[in-house]
């Protein structure tokens, strides 16, 4: 008997067939004696069509009625599967944001939520009545609607669990957990009974995407246990079911590294022969910054002369601005040339137990030495470790890494 | 520089291209001076595919969810609606029936309007702004969103109006006004410059459906004046476009006849040999009514013996069950037989004049007497005369109809 909130994307949802197997679902939930509210998306494919209408009619349109029109994606599925839910003879009832209310700032289209009021559908789940809770929306102390911005559903269902002080939020996806590393790489990658808040955003950041980030900093902040499963395990989920992320404290048997992340979506940029003096790193970077430019890693090359060489990375698609940000300040930086290369990958070892185990960094290094795979940069936190290879390399560096940190299944 | 109310149905929002169309035509009006609100209903097609989905998962859904999934429809109208203004320059937002609010009674799905809070827009139309409402929508005291029953947006541009004490309230349809009789018909019907509210609801009610009847009943308890014009007419229409419905007092010249109506939507029922005692009627309608059958016309003949035969209209949609009723109900009343025919038409002449001018309906009669037509049953209001014929001399009848009481286009 616990308080648990569901929560069910697009694809969960994206027909009747799929809303009726929803609610098969929640029902086996709520008859094990649970006290359920859910979180639903819009059917998959209708937030795309009114995000483009809206696009189509201005494309800089009124980000406030376009949260008017986008948000109707969600109460459509909420009402639909309320009805569902109550044709199998299970009391329930759908709640817009506004009507909770989940309030948020005035940011549309990109709003973060405040507050949610609670009160009401804890009392109604005390009584057996299941709420169906609209994802991704809200209402701002202007008396309109807001969204919370793409994959703002994860976000809803993690702060109402919080509202709620559920015992777990259960984010249904199409994927039965979060893996060691990428199975289609490593066919022997194991799927984690338990990840900490600290891996999991460090594995979401560097490609591993299972949940939205801002979902598992607001759990991790809100001390909100979630459980990532799939939609496909029976119902009522069994308590293995899918992977729980966690505060660390919660993992006993602590691995020194969790799992195995990359990213092909990288370039490197090399900013050559700059003058070595204060104040050229916060020129170079101060202008990508002013230019809202992410930069990943960094490291300089001392050189011998009075000049060194900057490399970092950005994301790929940020790659051209990047060349046209710094090709513009040439003067004011005084570099000779830049050297690109996109070819690139970046491999990642995330792990909360390196906080308390030396030697994870070096083991990395040695087994790609072995492999003969070049390692061009390297930045480190504290519980990550990041190389940039040659992307041919990606595969081979991801296996070779799985296997030396003992993560292979039996 | 007027206040008006406009109000666009679901064809003329069909799409993107029909939406820039209303855009284009609002912002005329907005710019010609007028203070501008708008109601939309859904874009067609979507309301209906709502409604099939509710009834897809449970014939008998919750109301309060279906109105909650239905809504939906011209809450993405009303935002996309104000994108497009924007974009032309027009200052606009969009309302939901539950920010204005527009507060409704509990009825889910078939709800009535109790008061709608205006002064909000009413501050903003006289600053520039346009608001563009939902329509068809309310929010009842349990905090829920309503709907108003199919077409119930005429209802809410007509209330709108009320509320904002507009000087009119602008239907948009795909017909240019209301005519004399169904020009199909008669080619030389003539549109009407203005028609009464009573004229208006017994046209509508004999089948000539261009505003739904109980935005008439509202507009005539409100005095909302109101017009019905084409969304093809040029923007701003002019001040003759269309038909006005308004208070008779408002009709200098009143025709004695406004015009014809026709209907061949009845079935005639007689039931023969009724024993002729009290009670008997009542006996009869009681248990039609009982099973929701409207009936309409209705004729008692006096016969020598001590029966009587009793001749009434139905819906022709109602026939079977009336039948059926009145089957089960024979022992009670204790008739002899049922004659039923449904190959009838319901011709009916209407106009306000009526009440001073006496010749109305002989005029009538001779007219259908000098072209042969039996008439089967004679009903007759204040404002309007109706009679049964046979289907096959429908158009014979109206045309007829329409000559003799000078109706006829020069």
């Amino acid at each position: 008997m616990a308080r648990i909130v569901l929560k069910f994307g697009g694809t969960s949802v994206a027909d009747l067939d799929r809303i009726r197997n929803v609610a098969a679902r929640v029902a086996a939930e709520a008859r094990a004696g649970h006290q359920i509210a859910v979180v639903v998306s819009a059917m998959s494919g209708v937030t795309n069509q009114l995000v483009g209408w809206c696009q189509a009619l201005s494309p800089l349109h009124d980000a406030r009625e376009y949260d008017a029109v986008v948000a109707t994606g969600e109460q459509v599925t909420a009402g639909l599967l309320a009805i569902a839910l109550q044709e199998l003879g299970v009391e329930a009832r759908s709640w817009q944001g506004w009507q909770l209310p989940i309030r948020t700032d005035t940011a549309h289209g990109k709003a973060r939520i405040q507050s949610i009021e609670g009160g009401e559908i804890v009392r109604r789940m005390q009584a057996g009545q299941v709420a169906v809770v609209t994802g991704f929306q809200g209402i701002a102390e202007d008396h309109r609607i807001t969204t919370l911005g793409r994959g703002g559903s994860d976000t809803s269902a993690v702060a109402l669990a919080a509202a709620l002080k559920a015992e777990r939020c259960d984010i249904y996806t199409d994927v039965d957990g979060v893996y060691t590393t990428d199975p289609r790489i490593v066919p022997k990658a194991r799927k984690l009974a338990r990840i900490a808040y600290e891996e999991m955003l460090e594995l979401a950041s560097v490609g591993a995407k299972v949940l939205q980030t801002r979902s598992v900093e607001l759990a991790m902040n809100e001390r909100v246990r979630v459980r990532v499963l799939s939609s496909f395990t029976e119902a009522p989920a069994s308590d293995d079911a899918g992977t729980l992320v966690v505060d660390e404290d919660e993992i006993v048997e602590k691995e020194i590294v969790a799992g195995i992340a990359y990213s092909r979506d990288e370039a490197k940029i090399t900013v050559r022969r700059v003058p070595d003096r204060p104040g050229i790193a916060a020129a170079i970077f101060g202008a990508l910054a002013a230019e809202n430019v992410n930069v990943d890693m960094i490291v300089q090359n001392i050189s011998d002369d009075s000049t060194t060489d900057m490399t970092f990375t950005v994301g790929r698609a940020d790659l051209a601005r990047t060349q046209a940000v710094l090709g513009s300040a040439q003067p004011q930086i005084g570099y000779r040339d830049l050297a690109i290369d996109a070819d690139v990958a970046k491999i990642s070892v995330v792990g909360v137990g390196m906080r308390s185990h030396a030697g994870v960094a070096s083991t990395m290094f040695r087994t790609l030495a072995d492999k003969a795979i070049n390692i061009q940069v390297i930045s480190t936190s504290e519980i990550k470790v990041s190389v940039l290879i040659a992307a041919e390399y990606t595969e081979l560096a991801v296996r070779a890494l799985h296997t030396a940190y003992g993560l292979d299944a039996a």
